[in-house]
């Protein structure tokens, strides 16, 4: 492996562990001493990459607006559909997902860092802006405002169903999430069209994995422990 | 004023400057004394009605699943919408119902004493349930699972947009998101008389308390500092 490539690897490592801490703690709890546990690495490479704990929890919340598994879809709204879905499949799964919400929900790491809503906001709301522009989506929809709140109902609906003692997949609960607003967003037509199936998240992520690995590109956080055959 | 009156209120001071405290600092930071320096009173008052920090957390969440405002309606789903705009309009009001969320997302604080969310699930399936019974709801809906979707995107809603920098009011906020999932819950002709507007929960609120004071009742946490006259 190039030396840059291990660089990558081993940054991302400490993203990782430091996820789990931040998950685990929270941000006021975690130490870098636990962060360093985590990994079988030195803590000279530690502060090669980050010199402080509020340098690991701004590389956690940079990581943290992601559409891997997202593919180009024939509508425009069912790519919108497509990053709900693929979040809430891939959060449950991926440290560095639930670490930024857990940063996010938190008063002082927000205060210290901000959160990453504002960013989800603008790439929802760019995309209803498509999809109403192709006239799938209602004209009097607020592509900015339906984001808004979007971003809002899918963060909560992580946190209550998360908190519940028999929670449910979060990926279901946010297909019915999607099923109870999109006839309010998408016209009737096109409607009928989405595919808001709890699974198909796991199918889009798998295809778009298995390209990359074609490609011989990192698929992702998945091979982080080990890379693909071949290298 | 009757001596348990004055318990009451003397309770009440100390469980509104816990909820300040709650909120400003967060559980964790929140000090015996700095909720002791908000009120006027003295350390063994404080201590005749809490023992611990805890029993101030647990009572403030004890508060925070109300009712106030709600009056019997034509339609069973119109009190459902009321109960969201009601606590929307309520909550950036009143330290108890702000404290009651900050402690519910705070892990920590929500390991030990869990969240209000359950009965607010509850309360909301009960109303959608008995609103299906009488044909204002469509048959297919679910109404634990609606209204625990909807407990969940009213969270996040508040958490998101409160965390902007440019907030919107949260209960403008509240209202479209009513806007986003009646027409999926509400049977046509029923959906039509449904009154969402965002200014509704002011009037309720202010109907309800003038028809308290008018009972001689206590109208409530705005008159804490300040009974109505002629007591």
């Amino acid at each position: 492996m190039a030396r840059q490539d291990r660089a990558i690897r081993t940054r991302r490592l400490f993203l990782e562990a430091a996820a789990e801490v931040f998950n685990e703690c929270g941000y006021d709890a975690a130490s870098i001493s636990a962060i360093l546990d985590r990994t079988e690495l030195t803590r000279g490479a530690l502060y090669f990459h980050f010199t402080s704990k509020e340098e690991l929890a701004r590389g956690v919340l940079a990581e943290a607006v992601t559409s891997e598994g997202l593919v180009p879809q024939t509508l425009k709204l069912q790519e919108w559909v497509d990053v709900g879905l693929l979040l809430a499949y891939r959060l449950p799964r991926e440290p560095m997902l639930s670490a930024s919400i857990r940063l996010a929900v938190d008063p002082k790491a927000r205060g210290l860092f901000g959160t990453r809503w504002p960013d989800w906001i603008v790439l929802g709301g760019d995309m209803i802006a498509e999809a109403r522009a192709r006239g799938e989506v209602h004209a009097h929809v607020d592509p900015v405002a339906t984001s808004r709140l979007f971003v809002g109902a899918w963060t909560g609906v992580q946190l209550v169903s998360g908190s519940l003692e028999e929670s449910p997949e979060l990926v279901d609960e946010i297909a019915s999430l999607l099923e109870l607003v999109l006839p309010s967003i998408a016209v009737p037509g096109i409607l009928a069209r989405l595919d808001t199936s709890s699974g198909r998240a796991e199918r889009l992520l798998a295809a778009s994995r298995a390209a990359a690995e074609g490609r011989g590109e990192d698929p992702g956080p998945r091979s982080a422990d080990g890379p693909p055959k071949g290298r």
